[in-house]
């Protein structure tokens, strides 16, 4: 039995959405709580949430450990595991680390395209690597279960990052740099540290990570798979699809600039493209999950290899990442230092 | 008719000591407000001096603009400008620094000891300058006319904060390293900076800034005025006391920890001497400001000089920076940019 696990989302969910996700045979679903939110923002969309999962429960419910991706299978509905994309959420607070992993966070970025209390993001001119309090927080964060994702943040805080965490950290959304060179794509020496401490790299298709952006081929994108495949392994790799379903180009704005500028950030678009970019027509939405197995065999990849890209790889990673310290240490033999 | 002015306190404010100040003969102190508190807990703050404010009209008001210090004079009070030592009162959000400007504070400091969302604090190994939202901030800062004050800042970042401020910054409490090279205090680079920029820089009495620690004598500490004065020039030049007058060393432990690190961080004391270190005999409350002028005498400066370093300069300081951009352009010949 073998998972089928998107590594990130952040859709405008309905009913919707949650028929299309059981639609794609997706066990799991890394969701994305909140950018800039403050930590009452934040459990404000977890009150959200427990309306949806309280309203569907035969489509959806919240996922805390890699177990629930077993009750999941068994029961036919997807299990939606949180994650932060910034980490306003614990404001300057390292004791709401514990706090919101007992809430069911389990992803937090350091950083997202700024400058954190944490680590520098991947907009930042200068790169300063980990702060005194991000060191401190990703020692909290190893100890409670809760996974390091550097998917905004710059090279020299996320290799410090990796450097930094006891534990193996995640990039859950973006692409090889050498295929197309977007600033929030990531370089060989990045994936290559990934792929030597048993962390992960989701695969984005999000257009403004892509080849070609929203005309990108099927094709294409899964041969940057393989090739990724054939120099770092396939042991890391999974899909981290940033689908950003139904979303007004307001929610673009709010992750771009949120609070911090009284001018407008385009980010990855530009004033002539600033919303939401489309998606290609291959990948609408997770029902084309199924597509990208199809996809993956015709490039090559034999059908345990597959299973492991669209969530095995993905479902080993969350059983060693999500419990307390101790009993991670003991599971994958790498100790809490 | 020259003002007398305290450039930074942050003491356990009572009757006693307002009548110390009083005493003193002080027109007005810029007081710390807060350090780490968010921005609905530096209200808060706010609402305890409003308290006072209320109880003790005869001794205190809350100062606003430069000509609250006639004022002052005129009715035998003290001017009580408010100031934050950390960026933490506009969480991530830049239009609180027009509402808190609204509220009545006058300065902020960038960072304190650790990065922020705006700069890097002294502490830190790596200083990156100003992030994006600290060039934002600074700007949004200009335009109000909030003192950007570095006093706990990195030297790459208070140089990058001269430079992008359209208007003089400030120092408000810190010494030369040259005469004790304490991580808070300044080198000749940035005091060079202030002083070619029209910024302020305030002598701070903190045990920890001075050559000798709680034994520095009176004379040592107004011949480091001198050297300074005859180094640089007097025209920039003020008092930042940093007195934290009747604090329980539990508030040191905030100052230096607030909620960013599990762990006991000691800053500028020691696991041996963890808390408020005891004041030279000589400056142990307001009221030694009197002494202060027969010290800068003694080392020979001339009574207009100790009327510019006890007040003066920051009375000039004061006039030109609390109003907005385009008012501090015309008075000053600086236009904002």
């Amino acid at each position: 039995m073998s998972f089928v696990i998107d590594g990130l989302q952040y859709s405008n969910w309905s009913e919707s959405i949650f028929r299309q996700i059981r639609a794609g045979g997706l066990d799991a679903v890394h969701v994305t709580l909140t950018y800039h939110e403050t930590f009452r923002e934040t459990v404000a969309r977890l009150e959200q949430w427990n309306r949806w999962f309280e309203r569907f429960p035969e489509l959806i419910f919240q996922g805390f450990t890699a177990a629930d991706l077993a009750h999941a299978r068994a029961t036919g509905r997807t299990a939606i595991f949180f994650g932060a994309q910034n980490p306003s959420c614990i404001e300057d607070d390292i004791g709401l680390v514990e706090v919101l992993h007992r809430l069911g966070l389990r992803f937090l970025q350091l950083s997202y395209n700024n400058q954190s209390l944490l680590a520098t993001g991947c907009y930042e001119t200068e790169d300063s690597g980990l702060t005194r309090m991000g060191r401190e927080v990703v020692a909290e964060m190893n100890r409670v279960g809760m996974v390091v994702d550097m998917s905004h943040s710059a090279e020299r805080s996320t290799l410090a990052a990796v450097d930094q965490s006891t534990r193996p950290i995640a990039i859950t959304h973006a692409n090889p740099a050498v295929w197309h060179p977007a600033r929030r794509n990531k370089s060989d020496t990045v994936i290559g540290a990934l792929a030597e401490t048993g962390g992960m790299l989701g695969f984005s298709l999000y257009p403004h990570h892509l080849q070609g952006g929203s005309t990108c081929t099927r094709e294409a994108f899964c041969t940057m798979i393989a090739r990724t495949a054939e120099r770092f392994g396939t042991h890391f790799l999974g899909i981290g699809s940033d689908l950003c379903q139904d979303q007004p180009d307001s929610v673009v704005e709010w992750m771009r600039t949120g609070r911090w500028s009284k001018t407008v950030d385009y980010g990855e678009g530009s004033k002539e493209a600033p919303g939401f970019p489309p998606m290609p027509g291959w990948f609408r939405d997770t029902r084309d999950f199924r597509g990208l197995g199809e996809g993956l065999r015709a490039v090559g990849f034999a059908p345990d290899e597959i299973a492991a890209l669209l969530g095995g790889n993905w479902a080993r990673f969350f059983a060693s990442s999500f419990g307390p310290a101790l009993a991670a240490g003991k599971m994958e033999g790498r100790a809490a230092e």
